[in-house]
């Protein structure tokens, strides 16, 4: 940290930059505010509709789609014999958009070698 | 805990006592889940919605009802000039009814002195 | 809830019925505050004492004890190939004690068939 | 989303983008795993290193700095009359650090205006 360049203008984040530190918020707000929510198949999509909504309040946040994996839900429920679980990112499919001084920027969640993995897609002038 | 006792007839709890404790789990759970959740006036049901649906998944659980005081959020939004708040209990007003084994308890959650109170309000035999 | 013995003498919850309300309160707050949370043999002690020291600050809780189970972590983890993962009920096994108005109760969480199962264990006078 | 240019080489992320993308998802991460965890004087410091400890498991994380405003705790509880509260922003000063494919970012988390803010402080070359 002992580093004089700190303040130097070469270190101040562009647009492009704040706007994906602004989609990683919410992706990182989404998946740790309902990580762990009991999960139905009857339930599953109260719970995406209000992880959508409620995370589009946040700043700069344009739109959150997200997708319960019902057919991996499904399959989860079967293997326990069970009537529910709870959430964790195999059973999410999400893509953020977030607008931020000019800069569209385009995230996903999707699952990836068994994780669940968020990924930038694009960053765009608008 | 060295209380050679411990396994004595009258420290087994009875089916009320056990449907208490359930009772409690689901009012902890969904606290604990969903405060923090950003809250606007417009995404209010649908996290109302999602709370209900996904307690109401865990086990004896017959019904939750959770409403969301839009009068006290549109308080405290307009006085921070703000569009959206984060959940807490303020805004919060929940019953939820229990069954176990023949027994029925209901339990609500509502301020009391500034203090979002959880409260034990009827064990019934069915 | 078109009961109108309701409000009826033998509906009023006993002390010990309040008690066990009370540590099921403390049982669904630590599993659903602190489930998914990122995990790994390194930061498995430092997350086990917040949960034990944020819940101990919850009314009439007396004691918390949280036992990660590192041989279940390292196992999920071999078996992954990761370094860490999420907190779920299979690497947990906890004990909350509450005392309530001369009443004890004794509660445990540990895994039974593959789930985590809350459990209240005992009730006594003091 | 018709959007014919998406996958055009001027939409890819830089690195640079991709690290502020990952400094994001902490700062998302931390503040929506805790959110709402009771918190006292007493418990704060075991609090603010499992928040550090359990952020730091997470890819491309190499430091997590957590204070715990105790002067402010202090005073929301002398306010309130209370023992505990529950965690949120104002008590909070946050410091992450990201590496990410040769970048370098710097994130901090403190209040302004009465609002905890995430805040991109600088984008290093290592």
């Amino acid at each position: 940290m002992a580093d004089d360049t700190r303040v130097s203008d070469d270190e101040t984040p562009t647009d492009a930059e704040a706007a994906c530190f602004e989609a990683g918020i919410k992706f990182g707000s989404l998946y740790h505010q309902f990580a762990g929510t009991p999960l139905s198949l009857e339930s599953a999509s109260s719970l995406a509709r209000a992880m959508e909504e409620s995370i589009e309040n946040q700043p700069h946040c344009s739109d959150v789609t997200v997708e319960i994996r019902t057919d991996e839900l499904d399959d989860a429920l079967a293997a326990a014999s069970a009537e529910y679980t709870e959430l964790t990112g195999r059973f999410l499919e999400v893509e953020i958009v977030v607008d931020y001084e000019g800069r569209t920027v385009v995230t996903k969640m999707a699952m990836e070698d068994g994780y669940p993995l968020m990924r930038l897609e694009a960053v765009r002038n608008r």
